[in-house]
């Protein structure tokens, strides 16, 4: 009946899309960013428990904390762009999962000013992966707001994460392999050791395309568990079972 | 007839065995530490140039400068346990490579005192993987001493690499996965940024259980080029293609 009535105020650029995960519904703005594969691996990832207080950092459409409702207790999400602060409140309704996930608008560089300090018991992140080029700072739009570090950069984001993260919390994010060293350094810098490590390939005889990483803040460095890698595609170019398993198999938590 | 000679000469507990690489022989000792496939792993991973002037530390049986002779100009091997050292330098001669290899023994945390500052090319490591474990310290054979850290840490590796490199040359390990965080810090804290990765595993399906791993001193952060990862063994457990090419290939340098 809320689907019903969302539907009919969809936006001129807008869609709605079904998550295929728990009935779970989306709606993303063609004009915008729209979630991909990556933050359906990082909701994956990323170590959630029962009690978990989550902070979902640039939430865009809110996908990571529609995925998470079910496993965590509470789930704020922060979003700069408007229009998709906007959109992720828009998904939370959509959903009736308002007692549980709070959207602001908000910029991760003035997280002192919205978020206490040690707060949450989980920060997931999928950053713009991009370092902003010279000359690229005319491209405002929101797509390369998204892919691009124009708002925040990667140390931003991890300085985020260590001012809101409790002692021995955790930070899981998703990221490009090439920007692997500086993401290691960011945490190290900011007293987030990472624990978990694991790659994700189109094909296994191929350079993995996205990194997934979680560290804990506090701990001593060493005992990185890389874990194997995910395999996203098969032959013929279709999902694999470990993909597909993602979307179909957790119908029963909805 | 060099080979003849030196047969009649193995001590004890040493045994001769075939490279299967260019001809090459090597002398191993039961009691000490054997080569294994990683020395052979990180010898095809590092960017070794034909002018290039090579540094191995912590070089055992003297394994990884054999590999790299026909490849690079000149090549260095410092090692501290005494028989491993005379050992190598019986590898050199046994292959005749005298001209091109130049062991010594000595220890990497001394560096300063036995090599110039920026004076060479390419480092190159495949030091002891695991840490020194409270209660280990007696523990001190020289198998021990390959494995722990009980000499040398990995920080005192990277740093004496840093000591020897030329700005913007390179320094290649083959390490534990579980080390990698470490392994990335250590690197960037002593400008070392690491720009090639590549993981080993013996099935694609579990975890990796070795890392290879290049940096260059002085370059900018960012830009790692994860490799596709290398996989040793086929389902009937016996060695991949891309690992056999490795042994029997390379037979014509010889």
């Amino acid at each position: 009946m809320l689907l019903k009535k969302m539907q009919t105020e969809l936006g001129p650029q807008e869609r709605l899309d079904d998550l295929l995960i728990g009935g779970l519904k989306i709606i993303q703005n063609e004009a915008e960013f729209c979630f991909s594969l990556d933050a359906v691996l990082l909701a994956h990832f990323a170590s959630v428990k029962k009690h978990s207080r989550v902070l979902d950092l640039g939430t865009g459409t809110g996908v990571i904390p529609l995925l998470l409702a079910a496993q965590a207790m509470q789930i704020d999400a922060l979003e700069l762009n408007p229009v998709m602060a906007d959109l992720a409140a828009r998904n939370v309704e959509l959903n009736a999962l308002q007692d549980k996930i709070n959207v602001r608008k908000g910029d991760l560089c003035d997280i002192r000013e919205i978020y206490p300090p040690e707060f949450f018991d989980l920060v997931v992140s999928n950053p713009p992966y991009r370092p902003l080029q010279h000359g690229m700072v005319n491209d405002l739009d929101g797509v390369a707001r998204a892919r691009h570090e124009i708002t925040a950069t990667l140390a931003d984001v991890v300085r985020a994460a260590r001012y809101v993260l409790k002692f021995r919390s955790r930070f899981a994010m998703v990221h490009l392999p090439e920007r692997l060293g500086e993401i290691i350094i960011a945490m190290h810098e900011n007293k987030i050791e990472p624990k978990r490590l694991c790659f994700v390939h189109s094909r296994l005889d191929k350079a993995p395309t996205m990194v997934l990483i979680e560290g804990i803040v506090g701990a001593n460095p060493g005992g990185l568990q890389v874990e194997p890698p995910i395999l996203v595609h098969k032959e013929d170019g279709s999902y694999t079972d470990a993909i597909r398993k993602y979307f179909y198999e957790e119908d029963d938590n909805g």
